[in-house]
């Protein structure tokens, strides 16, 4: 089964640096993922810049990025104004999200998570008008960090809803990295035994360490469409110094180890993630762009 | 089925610190990890000072501790020289340690893997004679970082004789962390086909990434014990910065998430390893001691 990586460093990793990034370097890391292979990047985001002013320039960055026929190049976009703005800039796939938690919701959106959805409507409609698919995000699928556990049955309303709308996929998200593998597998049969045709993607983050350990829990279960991001760029609002999303190259080298497909050019990967580190700034958690990778073997100590 | 900790952070996390450690602050964690419940502590390991100068105080680690009757103390021993030093500490048990693959063997130990499996007959002989258990450890056994993959064939021929010699269990050890899920399987039951009694142990490293995603993979395969190191404490010889040990922290909080009893309590891991990253004076790299536990619930915003 080949596994279809999305990069989401482009607009949630980026989106949380603390320092300005310049739009030349989101548009070289957009143009270099594309050219490794990746997929699916989800490349930035039509908030109002107000709320996120790091995503600015997200009509500049979509009208000088250089496209690739083998990827899609999908944008967030939180409410109707933010679809009309980014339809201009012919992206392939809008993705929203919504929070599966009530409080986690009104905490990012100030309504509730179905008054939202009920907003989604005009923004799906738009989008089938210019041919764009829409893929329906879930933030807090795993827990909420307001509130804990989120029942199966509240993810299960959501996708309902968004089915209802006319998504052509949900992306259950582990906004804060409360999922254990366990509890993946168990979420992934009850949501595939109500929607057996339904394209599921996730969203992990590796804030307490098991972003891998999700991904392969995830995968024994029949998934193959996963976020990440190039090395692990992102963080976690809830704890400063903590890691964010799941890096690309660990996600990558991991399936490739195990004899996956992903389509990838994992040493191209790398050696952005190194760059990207570099313009940063700061260190990135990606774990194999400072170890290597498996198959790099190490020499001989000349004395044995 | 009930999980059982050994953490190594005593042996394999100290004695990679650039800094020497104190014998006081040796004495204190292997305390604390005993009094949070780690039913298995590899506590020192006698091997000569000449090689690894921060096991040099050995003798006085293992007779300062404060033992307690819930906790096996371990000790690493590489000959019989060692093993009469050690079985004067009264440990619980002694661990030995050969490569399955040739060329690390020859690297580490300057003979062959048989001929180093050879001299530990004298040592397993004595330390029953002591009523000391022996485990033996098998680094290598899912990839060598000079030969590259390792055959099955290979690790179950060094079970064999460590069987012959009359150890009560073995450990397989990701020495470099190049093991990934699926192959944690895979060898796990071949492994268990062949000796389906064999009390199998499992030591991984997080170097690329997938600590918990083995861990998870052998858990599932049936495997209940494994080693892990407090904080993420130790490193890797092959790539300065790299992780080295999976985390005791976050190994019992995602099998805590899971709903497997570990008998830890992990509150008292998490200061310990806080405490420890201060002593040590750089950054740990445990990620549930950095983020909390996923139980622990965060505040609403006041403004919602």
């Amino acid at each position: 089964m080949k596994v279809y990586i999305t990069d989401v460093g482009p607009r949630d990793g980026f989106q949380i640096e603390p320092a300005p990034v310049s739009t030349a370097i989101k548009v070289e890391t957009i143009n270099r993922l594309a050219e490794a292979g990746v997929p699916s990047i989800e490349s930035t985001s039509f908030v109002h810049p107000r709320y996120v002013p790091q995503m600015a320039d997200a009509e500049e960055v979509m009208a000088t990025i250089r496209r690739q026929d083998s990827t899609q190049y999908a944008v967030l976009v939180p409410n109707l104004r933010g679809a009309e703005r980014a339809l201009k800039t012919r992206p392939d796939q809008l993705n929203l999200v919504v929070s599966a938690s009530e409080s986690h919701n009104r905490a990012n959106l100030k309504r509730s998570t179905f008054e939202t959805l009920a907003g989604f409507q005009p923004v799906v409609e738009l989008a089938q008008k210019h041919g764009v698919r829409v893929i329906g995000g879930i933030a807090t699928s795993f827990g909420c960090p307001f509130e804990g556990g989120v029942p199966a049955e509240r993810v299960l309303d959501v996708i309902a809803r968004y089915l209802s709308l006319g998504v052509s996929g949900v992306v259950m998200a582990d906004t804060t990295g409360m999922a254990n593998p366990q509890q993946v597998r168990r979420l992934v049969s009850t949501v595939r035994e109500r929607h057996p045709d339904l394209e599921i993607h996730l969203h992990f983050h590796n804030t307490r360490g098991m972003g891998l350990a999700n991904v392969y829990a995830a995968y024994l279960e029949g998934v193959n469409h996963f976020d990440a991001s190039i090395g692990g760029i992102g963080g976690c609002p809830f704890a400063p110094g903590a890691t964010g999303n799941i890096d690309t190259v660990d996600t990558v080298h991991m399936f490739h180890e195990m004899g996956v497909e992903t389509g990838i050019d994992l040493d191209a990967l790398i050696v952005l993630a190194q760059d990207l580190q570099t313009e940063l700034g700061h260190d990135l958690p990606s774990q194999v762009m400072r170890a290597g990778k498996t198959s790099d073997l190490h020499p001989l100590p000349a004395d044995i």
